[in-house]
C-alpha cells in the first residue's frame, strides 16, 4: 500500500506531521489496549450492558480527560465527553463512534473513531477562542446489536428515537433489556434523559474503517460516505418435529434444519441476483441432540442495499421462496423483524466539509463510497445532519480478529478529521 | 389399537391379567415420577454425571430396594440392583435400559425398560429357589451421550470396553469427562471396576419402547429385535472467514454457513439414495453475530445402516461431495469421528426366549425387527448375549415430549418380559 505525500497540509509545517505521527500511534494503541476489556480473555467479546461496558467507559473516559474534556455516563449507557467552545453552553458539533463489539471482533471497528475524535479534541483544545460550538465525543454503548439483536441502541437513545417496546428484548439468557439497564446501575425510566434537543446540536461526524475493500482497490486511504445502506432484521425459524434419528424413516421425517438449509441457500442466491447483501450469521437448530432430528431451527437475517425498495422486494422474494420450500417439506416458516432502519443520505455540506479535510492532507481524488454497514450515524440523522470519514483497512476485513489498518492512514485521517471540523466551524460562523 | 386377549397365559390365571395391569401403571406412573428429575423444569433434560443424574439413581434405587434388590452405584455412575437366585453369588441375568435422555426427551426412552425389568423382580422375588442365576437390573447413566457427544458410556464401562481416551472428551461448558467424574464423586481410576466378568453373565435383555413405526403400522404391540444398527458419528466443521455482512461483497465472502447448509442438503440426498438414516441434529454458525458472516460452522452427523458396508460407503460418498462443494465454495471441510459402534446382532436363543415371551400374551404374530436406534445392548454385546423386545409407540415418535405407550402394551410386556427370563431359565437348567 502507497500512502499519498501531504503535499497540501494547510499549516505548512513539518511538525504537524510529527504530531499526527504520535497521535495516530497513540489511537492504535489505544484500541490495542480497549481490546483487553473483554468478557473472553484471547477474545473481543464486549458487549451492552456488561461489565466490561462499564470498563470500556471508565477507561476511554479517562483518555477524554487527559484530552481536557469533561465526561459523563448518559441516562443510556454511553459515554460523553465534552470541550467547550469559545463560550461555555454553546450548540456541540457531535464526533463519535461505539465502544461496543461483535462476538471475536477486531480492534478498530467502532473504537478507531472515538479514539480518532479524541485526537481531534486534543489538537482542538487551547485553541478554541474561535470555535463557535462545542466538540462533544461519544462512545455509543451499543451499535452492533450483538447482545439484544437489535442495533443502534446508544445512538437511538442519543437521537430520541427510543421506543418502549424495545424494554422486552432479551439476550441469549433471557435477560430483558429493562433488567440489563438495571443491572447497569441505569434507571430505565430516565433512558429518555439520553435524548438531545435538536437545538443544542451542530451535526454529527464519525471516522470509522471501511469494512470493505473498495478504498484498498482504489489504492487510497480515506474516502467520504455518501449514504448509508438501509438494514433489516429478522428472527426466522422453520419448525418440524423433533424425533429419533433412528427410528424415523424418511417418509415420515419433518427435519426443521433441512429446511433452514434450504433456506440459507435460497437467500444467498435471491440477494446475490438483486444486488442485495443477505446474510445468516445466527443458526442453531433445537433441541440439539446428536441423534435426534431437529424439530425447530432458528436463524437471523440481515438484508441491506443502497435502496430501500430493492431490499424490501428482496425479502418479499425470500419469503416466498421459503414459505414454498416449506410447504414441500412439510414444515412451518416463521418470521419476525427485529430491527429496520431506512437508508440515511449524509448532509451535503457535511460531506465537503470532509472531503475538504481528505484533500487537505494531499489526497487529490476523494472516492465517495457507499456504506453497506450500518452506523451510529444512521440512528444519529433522526437528530441531526452526519457525515462519515472512511478508512481503507486491510483486505476489506472487518468483524473478525484479522481487522488491520496501517499507521500511515490513520496519520492522515487525523489531519482530515481535524480539518473537517475547521471547515464546519468556518461554515457554522458564517 | 386393538390388543389381543392374553389366550396363552401360561398360569391360566386372571389374577396375573390384574397383577400385571397394576404394575404396568406402576411403571408408567415411575417413567412420570422420573420425568420430574430434570435440569430444566417444564422439559425432559437428565444427562450423564449431573446433579439430576444422581437425583435419578437415588429415586430408582429407592425403587429397586422396593422390588427386593441390593442397589449399589458402580464405578461410572451406573445404577445396579441384584436379586439372587436359588444360591447367593450366581451369575446374573442382567436386564436393563439407561436413564440418561436426549435434550427436551420424552418419558420412555430408557426408563420403561428399566420399570419393566424392575417388574419382572417384583414377581421373580419369592419365586427364586429354582432360579438358576441372580438377576440383575441397570439404570445405565449414559447411553444418548447428549453430554459428551459419544454414546454408551455407562454400558461400555460395564462391559469392559472402556477406552482412556475417553477422558478427553469435553461438553460444551468445557468440563472434561475426568472433571465430570470427579465432580460426581466417581474416581476415574476405578472406572475399570465397573467393568464385569464374562463369567459373572448369563446374558443380557432389555426392553425398550420401538421409537419407530413398524409395529404400530402392523397393529402388534410387541416384536423381538434381530440386530441393532451399527451407527457412526462424527463431529464436522466447515471454515471460511468471518467478515462484517455488509461491508463484503460476495465475489469475496466465504461463508462458511452457505457451506454448512449444502453439506446437510448433500447429506440426506445421498443418505437417502442408499437407504442410510442420516441426521444432523446439532449445527452451530460462529461467531454468531447477526451482523458477521459466519467463519466457522459446526455440524454433527449421525449415520446408521442395517449392514456396516453401506453405512460406511455412504460416509464415503458424504465427505467427497462435502469436500467438492467446499473447494467450489473457497471453504475448507473438516470431519472427525466421535463414536463408532458396529452393527450388532442378537443372540438366537435369547431372541428366541424373548419370541416366547411375546407369544404368551396371546400375540400370535411376532414380528421380527431391525433397530435403527442405538441401545446399551450395543455394547454389552461385547460381555455377553443379548436380546431385545420391543413395545410399540405413538406414531413412531421418540426423542420428543409427544413419546408415548398404551398401558394395555406396557401390561403385555410385562408378562412377555418375565416368560422371556423364565424361558432363560429353562435353558440355563438344562
Amino acid at each position: 500500500m502507497s500512502t499519498p505525500d501531504t503535499v497540501a497540509d494547510p499549516e505548512g509545517d513539518a511538525r504537524r506531521g510529527t504530531r499526527s505521527r504520535a497521535q495516530a500511534e497513540v489511537a492504535l494503541r489505544r484500541c490495542e489496549e480497549l481490546s483487553l476489556v473483554t468478557s473472553r480473555p484471547g477474545r473481543i467479546d464486549r458487549f451492552h450492558l456488561t461489565p466490561e461496558h462499564a470498563r470500556a467507559n471508565a477507561l476511554v473516559g479517562g483518555w477524554m480527560q487527559d484530552a481536557g474534556m469533561h465526561t459523563r455516563q448518559d441516562a443510556a449507557g454511553n459515554l460523553c465527553g465534552r470541550l467547550e467552545g469559545r463560550e461555555p453552553g454553546l450548540p456541540a458539533l457531535v464526533l463519535g463512534s461505539h465502544l461496543d463489539t461483535v462476538p471475536d471482533a477486531g480492534r478498530y471497528d467502532g473504537p478507531l473513531g472515538v479514539m480518532l475524535a479524541i485526537a481531534v479534541v486534543e489538537r482542538l483544545r487551547g485553541h478554541t477562542d474561535d470555535l463557535p460550538f462545542a466538540v462533544e465525543v461519544y462512545g455509543f454503548g451499543d451499535e452492533e446489536g450483538t447482545r439484544f439483536s437489535t442495533a443502534l441502541l446508544g445512538s437511538r437513545a442519543v437521537a430520541g428515537s427510543w421506543r418502549d417496546d424495545l424494554w422486552d428484548l432479551t439476550d441469549s439468557g433471557g435477560t430483558t433489556l429493562r433488567e440489563a439497564f438495571v443491572a447497569f446501575g441505569l434507571d430505565p425510566d430516565r433512558v429518555h434523559d439520553a435524548a438531545r434537543d435538536p437545538a443544542e446540536v451542530v451535526g454529527y461526524l464519525e471516522a470509522h474503517i471501511e469494512q470493505g475493500p473498495e478504498l484498498e482497490d482504489a489504492g487510497l486511504p480515506l474516502g467520504v460516505v455518501s449514504s448509508i445502506a438501509g438494514a433489516r432484521r429478522f428472527h426466522l425459524a422453520t419448525l418440524g418435529q423433533a424425533r429419533h434419528a433412528g427410528g424415523t424413516p424418511y417418509p415420515r421425517r419433518r427435519d426443521a434444519l433441512v429446511g433452514a438449509s434450504h433456506a440459507v441457500i435460497d437467500i444467498e442466491r435471491i440477494a446475490r441476483s438483486r444486488n442485495v447483501i443477505a446474510t445468516v450469521g445466527q443458526l442453531q437448530a433445537y433441541p440439539g441432540g446428536v441423534n435426534v432430528i431437529p424439530g425447530r431451527v432458528e436463524f437471523s437475517l440481515d438484508l441491506r442495499a443502497e435502496h430501500d425498495t430493492a431490499r424490501d422486494a428482496a425479502w418479499e422474494a425470500i419469503q416466498g421462496a421459503i414459505h414454498a420450500r416449506c410447504a414441500r417439506l412439510s414444515l412451518r416458516f416463521v418470521s419476525e423483524e427485529a430491527h429496520q432502519a431506512p437508508a440515511v443520505t449524509c448532509a451535503g455540506w457535511l460531506q465537503d466539509a470532509v472531503a475538504a479535510g481528505i484533500r487537505s492532507t494531499g489526497q487529490r481524488t476523494v472516492p465517495v463510497l457507499f456504506s453497506r454497514a450500518g452506523h451510529d450515524g444512521m440512528a444519529m440523522a433522526a437528530l441531526t445532519d452526519i457525515a462519515m470519514l472512511f478508512l481503507r483497512c486491510d483486505d476489506g476485513i472487518s468483524h473478525h480478529p484479522a481487522e488491520d489498518v496501517e499507521a500511515d492512514d490513520v496519520t492522515v485521517a487525523v489531519d482530515a478529521f481535524e480539518t473537517a471540523v475547521l471547515r464546519v466551524a468556518a461554515q457554522v460562523q458564517q
